[in-house]
């Protein structure tokens, strides 16, 4: 099954209107897939809400506070109570699903932040397995190691069948389940804000000379980095016009700091000879 | 129907073992009900996560994030557009929950933290209650504003039939939705985080005093507050024999930060007194 995109749409980023973007034609900058994007979201966090079906009320949608580890496929991995409701949920019927999300900051609109959905079936993890899943569920959950070997406790699995992604605004689809088991966290997440904050402080500048003579929008007179990934980084372009989203790729894959780094290097360099060419 | 203690419980708080409490035998000090701490808890919050029942996976229950207000009786008012997955479930079957956390430190257990899954049916809320909806919602959510007239949202209404409410480790019940309804959020809720920054900050002593004196731990060393409601707070005690929770009651209700501090001058009189008579 392909993504899917469906939903609605609520403009932003375009926040009061921008004039027409003037990158030149060609494909767009690359970026993560949702599956992608979903693996990175799901292991950057420990903690989610799961569903379980409630007993009484029968059949209701019962939210509790999980927290996991995961197995190689992104299968999350509880660590649960027998005497918890959401395991006499998931001994009953073991249709679950967990919601993990992003940090929503200080006053943003929680709406614009990531989320994923995965919908499965939870089941208790085999004897062969716990050793994993032990040191699976300890590593994302340092603070369970001194209730780790309680005896009134076990590990369950949920099997992923289904994933609803919703990335913000308009980033939206249904993500097949293979291809999130397939796909990799992104390996710059972890460096991820350190790099976003690096930029705003000291390579402003840079960040203008992007926006205008490689993102199409040759009106900016801001600009501030808001995410970055192993194939490219985002930046809010600012002009009189208002506020425009801008993507660029990377000249090839970066998986460390150091080579975002040197890829930085190298737009600078096509920036500049971008801006000698433009007219003026 | 009462509050029905039930599940695990964990150990904390006595961490490493106490010497047993010597407050003399009388009442427990007056707490807030599980009806209280649901409807403080909900109310200090906007956002939590909906399950809803999903129609593809069939009958799955599905987790997504959603921003709320509140009626008069603490039942979540939702704004949501018509081509979201949890409208689109909400219409096929009611059934639904919303699950509200505390905030959790950084660093600390999850499972230490409130949170309170309400249990109810969602529906369309009708149109002379949309201005009020509208308002309520609005007075929750401020970033909303920009999109609260589209025409693609509704705004529905989830009446709480139930409440499971944990409030840590030991702290959980079911809540009854009439107790629920009734009960008034904490009014010292907004002041709590300034109270106890600024007790732990300036009367670390007096906070000893209370808990050799007036709360059964003639041996600590040490004490913090953990948490005020209007009957009363919450202290840890450190001790050589390790860490105690401590409550003590306020003389009288207090519902504002001045009537706290009344409250503590007439306690810390309470505990120079107790203290005068104690043995040596």
């Amino acid at each position: 099954m392909a993504e899917r995109p469906t939903g609605h749409q609520v403009p932003t980023g375009d926040e009061g209107g921008t004039a027409p973007n003037t990158r030149p034609a060609g494909p767009p900058p690359p970026e993560p897939s949702h599956a992608e994007r979903c693996r990175t979201l799901v292991a950057s966090a420990s903690r989610g809400a799961l569903s379980t079906l409630a007993a009484d009320p029968q059949g209701y949608p019962y939210g509790s506070v999980a927290s996991y580890g995961l197995d190689d496929r992104g299968n999350p991995l509880f660590f649960v109570s027998l005497m918890a409701e959401h395991t006499q949920n998931a001994i009953r019927d073991p249709r679950a699903s967990l919601l993990v999300t992003e940090p929503v900051p200080d006053g943003a609109d929680p709406l614009a932040s990531g989320r994923a959905t995965l919908l499965g079936l939870l089941s208790i993890v085999i004897e062969n397995d716990r050793p994993t899943a032990r040191a699976r569920y300890l590593e994302a959950n340092p603070t369970s190691a001194y209730y780790i070997d309680f005896g009134d406790f076990t590990f369950y699995r949920l099997d992923v069948q289904n994933i609803r992604y919703v990335g913000g605004y308009g980033r939206m689809s249904w993500v097949d389940a293979a291809a999130y088991a397939k796909a990799e966290p992104d390996p710059l997440a972890a460096a991820a804000a350190g790099i976003i904050q690096h930029m705003n402080a000291d390579h402003a500048e840079a960040q203008v000379l992007f926006c205008r003579h490689l993102g199409g929008r040759p009106d900016t007179t801001e600009a501030s980095m808001s995410a970055v990934d192993r194939y490219g980084f985002e930046m809010i372009a600012v002009s009189s016009a208002g506020r425009a989203p801008v993507r660029l790729g990377f000249p090839k894959e970066c998986t460390t700091g150091e080579q975002v780094r040197e890829a930085m290097v190298a737009l600078v360099a096509n920036a500049r000879a971008a801006a000698a060419l433009a007219p003026r």
